[in-house]
């Protein structure tokens, strides 16, 4: 194990998350700022704030789209006591997805890694209904989202009915991203849901059962066994990992005539493997891969999937091709068709995702809420607003600002936007007087008064630090967590606002801003070895990282059944190895 | 519990099957006897008995087509140093099918009643290969059988090869046979393979899903909610039996609002369910079902399945339907494309199944042996052989017997003629004594002599004895192990023959025939209730049965990792109850 930094406060530090239940940390997690807009209209709607909702006017119809990691945990948190709430989605379960890769290849069983989301919802004991059906229209008009089953056969009727909803929250999740590659939908497999891990582990077994029939030459054989891994995130890479494990432990010994034909490619249009970790990660993975024989093909760039081919071409557009067996497509994730529909609508139509603002909701529509990975949070800039900023710290409209009306406004302006704290801090400076000392010389505190040219210089690259959050089930969580929080508080915030002031209007935010905690990362690389990456610049990689890993991902499953079954899958497959049967 | 009659020897008696390897019971039940035809061809094929097989000529070539309970069995005790052995299977695993009911239901999962045939391979240590191909045709001319793998996508060429044989076991199976009526294929779920069952049960909860949809009318739900299963055999009373369970169990929880619109109806072509059962078992199942709410429509046979609706017609052919949600048919099996086509070729056009000789040979084909569902033994009748049978007895060709004559031969006669043994006993008859008395009146011990007519006279019922064996598990898991035997001893054999006396030739035949020995048989109804049928008129109804059929489908399980596995299923579903995530 090599411990690059330590950093970390706690080692519980990491066992708690989002998903959690009544753990303080997610409380801890959770910012509350103050919100207008849809939720207002809601405060608006009840005319006397005296009377209960259940004695008074029909509680408020929540509709929530999807039962992924944003739609699940927004479930388990909102107080059904509230609302009318109601999730549609195609899937009646949630599924733990950061174990999708180990189902690939038997380390896990699909159903270890799924709770129906009836026993989450049963569990809460509040009236939540659940349909399992597919939005394929929302119409925000007039508050209505169109849903069609996709259950059952022998059914005359379409299957199609209408949902009246309030407040909508999408929770829809993307799909994979095929950049428009040709070939790419017919030919390769996906790893998005858990049907597609089914398919890749019966696959696998396929390829090695067909590579070993009595009448191939050995080239034929050699195609058929050769894997290969469109993209090094870390899907990707757990993905070539346990390949790699699965081959070499289990499958080897029951083809032992074949498995020195095996071949595993990874394919990678950037420099690297995993390049959203830090580069020791990055090197120690592309190292333990060549230990492992697995080819790494970095700087290529695929752009046609035949049948039995895969052509990609270098940086200088020079093309190659690579005969293949089996091909996994794990490159990028993009917006459902169902979402590029919804921003048409709205004019994001040139968008990559659902843009929402600080409190999640969706710009332009009124009650909707987008969260996960359909969702793009989009941080307002301190440069389109620092003049209303500059007016806001200007507390006796002197035309300029001391240091002090700064320090007195700043706590506001760093709630609003964060980027300014993360800014100072990813430049090592204690507080805003370094800020103005960098961009003015040096000052003497306090006295110093910044006219509104000067205060633009001094906040100038503070929006370098807006960054888009990543596709991942920690971002969905934490936001499905915050908005079933604002939803719980909505009453109390309505009287109390807790954001922060308003720049541009008087009074406050009812709710702070949702903000992001990155918990750190894994990325496990196979021979019970993983690389973990923690916030604070903390990197473990080695056999002590796995034993973390299997730590927090037990211990982070929704249920103790599943919890229950994810631990005696690892028991059993230390026991007994996986399994080989193609089913 | 109704403990009926008590007759079993020893508890341990159960817990013996002929898939547990080195048992000394499974061993007992072996019978071994002379053999000739084919097995002959391979005693002459090696001139000199004293050259070893490695040393001199090469393995002879064994293929077996099929990995089910009979192949399967074969292929575990058959001695792979004696031969080249080969395996062809569309399936790269053995299933427990047994389990498939409670597969259906979650109770327990379809991995957990499977194991890799490589891995038992591998176990044994033995150069046994396996080919993941379904066989479309046999040559029997040529010795060859033609074979495509359906494996693998992305394959350039038809996938099609050829592999010889100098023996052939045949063990595919059977198929479901729907007695060509309209529309079972295309609506009705079956039973027979591990996915089968995978489907069913997704299909259950998919019903359930689409009940309890906002859009639908009370009709509607109810007719999605109707469960039928065609067939009252053990397969489809045992998932009636374990979906009345589920849904009262586990489903009724978690869709609350439409668990009393649920019916599950099982129409039966007989007059009764579990026919094949004792009466008292039969009628506890009826009165437990009605009980449960379960409807049986007796005497209903189905002659049209639509989409929605399953036409039937009673006894005296009047019409009526039923709409339904969901359909299961499992009215009984028939031969596979396969089979029907090879019968075609030797002449056995007119049957059902496979003709095979006491010897488990396929007559009018010289090398290859049918074994399992695919076949059916005839046995030889006494009636077709009685002068030959006269003659073997008559030691001194005096044209009469005398009870020592025949006393003399009984043994070689009731080996050769199992019926002759069933009939004395199920008459309560002691000994050929109290045959001849019946048919000739009373007569002083040793002194009568009987001419040939009298001969036929005593024995002419014998042959209604003669019953074709069932299509389960336990024949063809004790013709699997009957065959691997007859290999392994057939070089010993040859020299001295262990069978009866030839009747009709001289000399002993190579091995004793083979013979079912019936261990009994379970049919599991709901609600930790089962009945248990026992050689020897014994019958066990109720929860007791239902802990011996728990340590009987433990033990008999095919590896450790099964075994463990089921258990842990069972204890899943004690703790947490069945998963109703529909994947």
């Amino acid at each position: 194990m090599i411990l690059v930094r330590w950093r970390m406060r706690s080692a519980t530090f990491f066992l708690d998350g989002a998903f959690r239940r009544g753990s303080a940390f997610s409380k801890l997690v959770l910012i509350f700022a103050a919100s207008g807009g849809a939720l207002v209209a809601y405060a608006d709607a009840r005319t006397d704030p005296a009377t209960e909702p259940s004695q008074a006017a029909p509680k408020k119809k929540v509709v929530v789209l999807g039962t992924g990691w944003a739609g699940t945990t927004f479930v388990r948190n909102v107080d059904s006591s509230l609302y009318d709430v109601q999730v549609i989605s195609p899937r009646n379960y949630f599924a733990f997805t950061p174990l999708l890769p180990s189902v690939t290849c038997g380390t896990v069983e699909p159903r270890s890694i799924v709770e129906p989301i009836r026993k989450i919802i049963r569990k809460k004991g509040g009236e939540i209904k659940f349909w399992e059906a597919e939005c394929f229209n929302i119409d925000p008009d007039n508050k209505k989202v169109h849903c069609r089953t996709n259950t059952g056969t022998n059914l005359e009727r379409n299957g199609e009915f209408l949902v009246d909803y309030d407040y909508l929250v999408i929770a829809v999740g993307a799909r994979v991203n095929t950049f428009n590659t040709p070939g790419v939908v017919q030919h390769c497999h996906f790893l998005k849901e858990v049907e597609d891990a089914q398919k890749i582990r019966k696959s696998v077994i396929d390829s090695f059962e067909r590579a070993i029939l009595p009448d191939l030459d050995e080239e034929e054989r050699k195609r058929t066994l050769h894997f290969v891994i469109v993209g090094g995130g870390p899907t990707g890479v757990e993905f070539a990992a346990e390949l790699h494990d699965f081959i070499s432990e289990d499958l080897a010994k029951l083809y032992p005539t074949v498995c020195n034909l095996v071949k595993i490619s990874v394919i990678e249009h950037g420099g690297h493997i995993l390049t959203m970790f830090d580069k020791r990660i990055s090197k120690f993975a592309e190292e333990k891969f060549r230990r492992d024989g697995i080819e790494l093909r970095t700087g290529y760039r695929v752009v046609k999937v035949s049948d039995n081919t895969i052509t990609m071409e270098d940086k200088l557009h020079v093309e190659s091709s690579v005969s293949y067996g089996m091909a996994v497509w794990s490159a990028g994730v993009g917006a459902r068709p169902i979402i590029l529909d919804f921003m048409k609508q709205i004019a994001q139509g040139n968008r990559r995702a659902l843009a929402t603002d600080e409190w999640l909701r969706v710009r332009e529509c009124d009650g909707v809420y987008a969260i996960g990975d359909c969702a793009t949070m989009s941080q307002r800039k301190v440069m389109e607003d620092i003049l209303e900023i500059f007016k806001f710290a200007d507390k006796d409209n002197s035309g300029t600002l001391t240091v002090k009306e700064i320090n007195d406004a700043l706590e506001d302006i760093c709630i609003r936007y964060p980027q300014v704290e993360l800014y100072l801090k990813s430049n090592q400076m204690s507080n805003i007087v370094d800020l103005i000392k960098a961009s003015k010389g040096d000052v003497r505190k306090e006295s110093v008064e910044l006219d509104i040219e000067e205060f633009k210089n001094a906040l100038a690259d503070v929006d370098s630090e807006v960054k888009n959050l990543p596709a991942t089930a920690q971002v969905a969580a934490q936001q499905g967590n915050y908005l079933a929080s604002c939803f719980n508080r909505m009453k109390h915030c309505d009287k109390k606002p807790e954001g922060p002031l308003r720049i541009r209007e008087l009074g406050r935010h009812r709710f702070r801003p949702f903000r992001y905690k990155h918990l750190g990362q894994f990325a496990p690389l196979g021979g019970e070895q993983t690389a973990a990456q923690l916030p604070g610049d903390w990197i473990s990689i080695g056999h002590s990282s796995q034993w973390l890993w299997y730590s927090v991902y037990a211990s982070k499953q929704v249920s103790w059944r599943t919890r229950a079954l994810v631990i005696s899958d690892w028991t059993r497959r230390f026991i007994h190895g996986r399994d080989s049967s193609c089913i």
